[in-house]
């Protein structure tokens, strides 16, 4: 299974305001929802679960098939949700599914648990033009390092630019 | 006076690590060198002074014209160095030495004060392959958000990446 985190970021690192609110471009929303199309599944976090329902976001991306990694019990009617504890119940569900690659795509909590675990191969970050005097970072902080190899780079518009890495350890 | 902001910082906007260590490719650092010359003076707060004098950084920056912002009196015998309490003393001092542009090189409180006032013209970022689980903030956290427009793309080296950006507010 081929893992890839998906995320846009502030210049200074930040994935959302403190408020969770994401003042991405549009030219950065169609670039993240034109991955989830081709790959069809996205991991998340419970937080990001209850954001993206919110604001209905799942129906701006496509409603992929959606794997929310969660503590707790939820109730959600549509076929299209799974709600996990770990993160190889995630990915062993998507196995399962024929799936052979899958979009991490935040929050901060999640991120940083695939990452820790060694689970993530690439990563697209799309900088934003913007500083965030704080925020949500994109990897909730913890004890660990990862170093990265730029496979390449890309404007999505005058002012973003999406940075795509391989994870190496 | 034309004020500019340069860094490198490591994907997830970590400047250093918690222990201060800061491990940039040698191409990072030839960019960061070469621009010091071109503008032959640079800004810093008291923390990192302290670190570059303790690691010789002076020297292998080729030693600009350094104004250290420090609310402490500091006994430094170079009249490489001033030392000045608010960021007006530090670009009057510097237009008074006929500098028409400075580099403001960190830390984060250093860099936020600027971009807190609206001092900071340009950006330099240079992105490392590296992610930090902790570390050093870009900005230290506060109450701001500033737009920018970015300039220009260099990649630095295989895997570094320099973005040049306009602030814009």
């Amino acid at each position: 299974m081929k893992v890839v985190l998906y995320m846009a970021s502030t210049v200074n690192g930040f994935i959302a305001k403190e408020n969770n609110e994401t003042p991405w471009s549009d030219e950065e929303w169609k670039s993240y929802i034109n991955k989830v199309q081709e790959y069809g599944c996205i991991i998340i976090g419970r937080k990001t679960y209850d954001i993206m329902k919110k604001y209905d976001e799942f129906n701006n991306i496509k409603n992929p098939f959606t794997v929310v990694l969660s503590n707790q019990d939820i109730t959600e009617k549509s076929s299209n949700f799974a709600f996990v504890k770990t993160t190889q119940e995630a990915l062993s569900l998507l196995k399962e599914k024929d799936f052979n690659k899958v979009l991490v795509a935040g929050g901060g909590m999640i991120n940083s648990l695939f990452l820790q675990q060694n689970l993530i191969d690439e990563m697209y970050i799309d900088i934003e033009p913007i500083i965030f005097g704080s925020g949500i970072n994109l990897f909730k902080e913890c004890d660990f390092e990862a170093k990265l190899e730029l496979i390449s780079t890309k404007q999505l518009s005058k002012n973003t630019i999406q940075l795509y890495y391989k994870i190496i350890n």
